[in-house]
């Protein structure tokens, strides 16, 4: 592998994440040349603003000509951290077509695009790689794609949006209300603006599908993922927890179907035992649990965002990408092959804690577990508290399907002795 | 990557580790196929005694002879799982020799004769994979070889004996001595006939010396790491960590000193805070806690070893070694171009509870005050009590040399008012 001439990077975007692999990969140049077994060098950083280019960069580096930087024709590895949907996807498959390898972080394209991806680079001969789009600096796609290829993944679970991981953490240690912590996170830093891709689980959603993908060797897109967000969690949800033992999270959870044949992909709030290695995970930490028929119960642990954490993983997949175009091989292409489908949220078979505002007299809850029991829905616990002629019936079931638990909470609804439900949410992890 | 032939394995050593590579390579037969891009075949297994060969292995494939299977010279992979120094070296090098990859989970021979073992292997190009060596199914020696190749590793805090860890575990759940805790894990099996390897600490030694020469692209022998066992650990001193919020851990320690120009590797008990995430790694589980300078903390949780979680690791390093043959590439070798030397326990820096029996009279506690003092140990608390005529004085100290430390308690032990130095522990992971 002796070679003079450097491999050459083209960096898109230089936010963030961007303008901290610059960084290091100007403070780290020695390194990353004795890893790879080659000097790596900087070609080009295509920007849409060159006046806002920060300290970190290279001034001479800079362009406004993404496109004409990709097609240079001597660029060895591209690193697209734009983001988005477009310009991100014809740079990226521009990259290829000039027999570059691509790095990205770009979930939401990988979520929406990742076939046509994964087949642009095969058809070139080209790595894509793209660790940094799930859990940040957390080596976990790698893991999950070459330690655990002699494995089958039964589950996996995954705290994978820190914003929201530090709301309810902060909802949970001081029990202030889901407004106030979203205050809080905003006010550090850990919410953008608008903070709907975040809270709304549109951000856990395109990871979900991509972690889906790669553990059951799958095509998973975005609509096969069902979606909820923590807009509607209340100090309350997260009192009634703790009475449990549990601990509220918004998890991404990948399911293979008992008997195998089938896949679900969802994110939502969840209660979690708080004796569960994920229920520890606090403030904007990321952590991913994954289930596996021969390696049992995995944990990965680590920061899921922030620009020098991101840019850690970055600069592990340029290297593996360089160690590639040096050695003549090839790293891990798509692998679908196993083609389960995907089941409808209907199907997930899990657990739910029911709070119902219920009239307080004699046979109210009979009434109740009669609900339950003509939905075939099986009771674990009841919990019954009341003041003032009103009442409160807290109902965890056995584990039912999610159609099942959904019809049975329809029908509460229309009993004139039950004046609300005031919450419900699945119990995981257990 | 079209391809008829089958990739051929040759399995030496088919215990509690093999006999699973064994049936999981039949079990998973498509799935591998699928995933490496050709059928694998295992072409022969190789034991001392065929007598005792379990139920899962085909028979037809069993010999004696393992010089013989691994000179064939068709193999394309020999998945080396008879552990010790010989006669494992030789096959592993007449592996290479004969055109094979090697996959191997033999800690102690890669902590011995690692440096020469990679050499062979590059020098017939072929693949030397070991993630089993280290924290059974846990995905760790690849995330931090691939991963965080373009990081900078700062510290490695290991949790790498599960035997260890369970011992501790009851004694701080149960209030048990050691040797209790030592016979119950014996009857669950969690100790060996004679747990010499891991209670005093060597199996986790030989992990160290792998992950120090990983983490730090450096050579580090076996005769590097500092070790010391749990078998002095008391209740006493468990019930004293508890006081302190603290738990007590069998821990290997990589570091890089603050300079950044040398490293040490160490194994010994030490308390770490409750707040800690290793803190909660419970009953026979491996973790290991990795701070990087870019990435931040991370850790890798799960099964350390047993039969079935180790060989999904072994065969995570076959798919990768069959992909590289097909391929044409081969996976990282030794890196250790930083060449940082390896200090002695004495230099590394830490903190020390030292739990003393004194004379219950005034001055005491100034005079081993000054004690400290002396050897530069600041100290960060004190706690005195005592009854009867006897008190007992536990001293935290703030971070100094390891030999700092050392010189103070010896100085200690020599004053007429200290009647004994009940016990003395390091404090880590703050």
């Amino acid at each position: 592998m002796a070679r003079t001439r450097p491999l050459k990077v083209a960096l898109l975007g230089c936010g963030v994440v961007g303008s901290q692999v610059a960084r290091l990969m100007t403070t780290h140049a020695g390194d990353l040349a004795a890893r790879i077994g080659a000097p790596v060098e900087l070609a080009g950083i295509a920007v849409r603003r060159p006046g806002k280019v920060r300290d970190e960069v290279p001034p001479g580096l800079v362009t406004t000509d993404a496109a004409g930087l990709v097609a240079r024709g001597d660029i060895d590895v591209v690193l697209e951290l734009i983001g988005g949907i477009e310009p991100a996807r014809t740079l990226i498959n521009s990259a290829f077509e000039h027999g570059a390898s691509v790095v990205t972080a770009n979930k939401a394209l990988l979520a929406q695009d990742g076939p046509a991806l994964y087949a642009a680079a095969e058809k070139h001969a080209a790595d894509l790689y793209f660790e940094a789009s799930v859990a940040g600096a957390i080596p976990l796609l790698r893991p999950l794609r070459e330690s655990l290829a002699g494995d089958k993944v039964n589950r996996v679970l995954g705290i994978v949006n820190g914003t929201t991981n530090f709301i309810l953490d902060r909802m949970e240690s001081t029990g202030a209300s889901y407004g106030e912590a979203l205050a809080e996170a905003s006010a550090l830093g850990y919410a953008e603006a608008d903070p709907t891709a975040d809270v709304e689980g549109f951000d856990a959603a395109a990871k979900a599908a991509i972690l889906a993908g790669i553990a059951f060797h799958t095509r998973v897109g975005l609509d096969d993922v069902h979606r909820e967000g923590i807009t509607e969690i209340t100090a309350a949800d997260v009192a009634s927890a703790r009475q449990m033992g549990c601990t509220v999270k918004l998890l991404a959870i990948c399911e293979r179907a008992e008997d195998g044949r089938s896949v679900t992909a969802r994110v939502h709030p969840a209660m979690i035992p708080d004796r569960h290695p994920l229920a520890g995970v606090r403030e904007a930490y990321n952590a991913v649990f994954v289930e596996a028929e021969a390696a049992g119960r995995l944990m990965f642990y680590g920061p899921g965002a922030g620009g020098v954490p991101t840019a850690s993983a970055v600069l592990g997949d340029l290297v593996a990408a360089c160690r590639n175009k040096l050695g003549g091989g090839v790293g891990p292409g798509e692998s679908a092959y196993a083609r389960l489908p995907v089941s409808p949220m209907g199907e997930v078979v899990t657990r739910y804690h029911i709070s119902l505002d219920v009239a307080d007299k004699p046979g109210v809850l009979a009434q109740c577990a009669m609900v339950f029991a003509d939905h075939g829905v099986s009771i674990d616990t009841v919990r019954q508290t009341g003041k003032d002629g009103e009442a409160k019936l807290v109902v965890v079931t056995h584990r039912a399907s999610d159609a099942a638990l959904g019809a049975t909470v329809e029908s509460l609804r229309r009993l004139d002795t039950v004046h609300g439900v005031a919450s419900t949410m699945r119990v995981e992890g257990e």
